[in-house]
């Protein structure tokens, strides 16, 4: 898994029941230290995350639609969890 | 998923039913500023996408078969969506 | 997936049945533009390729195992479809 | 596979419960000669690894909620061994 | 698939029967021209390969874990070949 932050939200035509009370979320990967990488992903928001707020990322297709409850869903990365410190 | 912009369409001899309906589509992946990365992936269209769209890539197989309805299918990539705007 | 043109045969002691009736391919990934971009992948064949062919490469284990029509198969990746041409 | 070092435990807010006795571990990636690569991984702690001990990274779903025992896990990346050497 | 070379073996605390009789190779990526890479994987040995010979690498927690015929593994990369020679 990996850290991002919530950039914004994504709005797209997608035909699936997932998004009917789900949002597609544009999250900015994050170095260790916090710094924006340069890459991002676009995933599904699964904790009600808002922009600007760091979250932990699972890009991975079985584990999403596991979690969405729906064994055929077209999502790949999800956002499953909201960080509050990474601690030594 | 990513973001990319449907740059043309890939004639290839590939024998499988779902390219019976269906388009391969050659797609350039984008930065989160829009601009072509150099990257990019062939993608089966799932949303009837054209040249100059921006849409959303999920490149994940079982995802991808699970959309056009066959279990054994040779796709990985797929267009799952067209992007109207990404809000902050 | 991804566009690639095909180097050469690999001949490797692998033991396994799907490699009785096909070859190992290593394949040269290309850019857009059709450069070679320095990165390669060892592909079942799944098409009956030869050196200097343009080919799609699928990147997945389960769709490659589909293919060869056995669900035990120490594979993943796979050429599925020689390019004829890319249109816009 | 690849190798890591434990930085840290990250604490987020994650709702699963394979979180209840397990941790969430922060990874420098190493190269093979033992130096941080900049790339870091999220991962769930398989054998009570602490900072500073040098880990084994299995990054794969699957093979991740088998090891938890639980079949549906918002996991992709697990920490499933600790290195002692490397020899030749 | 990749080619690499085996550098050694990894001495790793991992508690999984399909280690009892298998080792653990660290193998450095090579280029299609035979020069290492940086990149590395450990990989498990399905072939009884040893330092220095060039082997094909699979990097897919599925086909390794049908492999080893063990359906739950903490494994995802393995060593399924040992390359005699590439012809073009």
């Amino acid at each position: 898994m990996k850290i991002a932050r919530v950039a914004g939200t994504v709005v797209s035509t997608v035909n699936s029941p997932i998004f009917d009370h789900r949002r597609l979320l544009f999250c900015d990967y994050l170095t260790p230290d916090g710094e924006v990488t340069g890459d991002y992903v676009i995933a599904v928001d699964g904790v009600e995350a808002g922009p600007g707020e760091i979250v932990l990322i699972m890009d991975e297709g079985t584990g999403a639609r596991q979690i969405v409850g729906e064994a055929i869903a077209p999502i790949r990365a999800m956002v499953v969890g909201i960080i509050d410190f990474i601690g030594s």
